[in-house]
């Protein structure tokens, strides 16, 4: 990988962690550029139009080419590494997991911490308040969903650490700020454990 | 590919049809095992403890192993034909328009029409209803996203015809049933009879 790689993010998504922590896995050096979602610094004409149409972060800068979305551009900086199964089957597994992460765990997990840690609760809209308690329900449903899988397993896919793990970690081990208590998910916290002692694992802060 | 293949599926639901449409492309066979999702087929204890612990369709079996996830499914399908760049840029390019569908266009969109048309507007909770008109905004917003980059190509990655294609192409080519207007979006109109168009396509209800 000859190209720059610089990612476009705000430090305190997950979605922009999970990047850095497959950067950092596969030994991957990215160039960081932050922005402002508060700000709106995602929706100035610049960013729509040399970074992301869609006016979202984090995106992945790949010489003068982009990538948004957190689970493709993961997948760019893990391809061809061991972090990607090359069994068919397993593949497919995987993606399944990271569709699923986007689908069933992000839009719960993740958005009830932004709304509760970011916009605070009093700041919240009619329209988002009155989702909260589907969120809630359906957050501790994917944490109940991930603690079943890990029964007798120590990775999501296979038998080995995959991209699948590490999209997931990103907002799961996030959840108790957005009020999960993983201490009902006892299989979830010895696998964000098994996580954190890997030797290239990066912290969210670092 | 020995396997024998199995959809679980609600003919219905797009997310299932482009399993089907994936698979004709590629020439592939599938058995197909239709669940009604209204009567709680996919929530029964078989079907989590056997199929889907997640309680959706559609779910790809492989002999006897499951695939949920669509997207997934389809990239299992379709892995190694030329549905699916080579090329390490491409191919993540391929995957961000893939978890773009499942973030930004299917829960608008597909969310739409399941309320629409299979709900019925009168029967629908305080909580669906308020979340209507930011569900309509950023579904004519993804289908403009669409539409913009279309301008000058042919195909979403690259320039022949990928799996984000067909991702796309499932509950957009719907969109008038959640009473979006594709008028709005000429481009969308003639990638949707692009599609329509090509050798092997398979309608919904074929």
């Amino acid at each position: 990988m000859t190209d720059r790689l610089v990612l476009h993010e705000y430090a305190s998504s997950g979605n922009c962690y999970k990047v850095r922590l497959t950067a950092a896995c596969v030994g991957a050096h990215l160039e960081r550029r932050e922005y402002d979602i508060a700000k709106g610094d995602t929706r100035t004409p610049h960013f729509l139009t040399n970074v992301n149409a869609n006016g979202r972060i984090p995106v992945l800068q790949v010489g003068d080419r982009f990538i948004p979305e957190s689970n493709a551009a993961c997948y760019f900086l893990a391809d061809g590494t061991n972090l990607i199964p090359t069994d068919p089957f397993d593949h497919a597994d995987m993606l399944r997991w990271m569709f699923w992460e986007q689908y069933s765990h992000e839009p719960n997990i993740a958005t009830l911490r932004f709304w509760m840690r970011f916009l605070g609760p009093d700041n919240l809209t009619d329209v988002q308040r009155i989702q909260m308690p589907a969120k809630r329900k359906a957050g501790n449903e994917a944490l109940k969903l991930m603690d079943d899988h890990l029964a007798g397993r120590e990775w999501f896919v296979a038998s080995t650490m995959s991209l699948a793990d590490i999209v997931l970690f990103a907002y799961t081990h996030l959840a108790g700020e957005a009020d999960f208590n993983l201490g009902q998910y006892p299989r979830v916290q010895q696998w964000i454990d098994r996580i954190k002692g890997q030797p290239r694992y990066l912290a969210m802060d670092a």
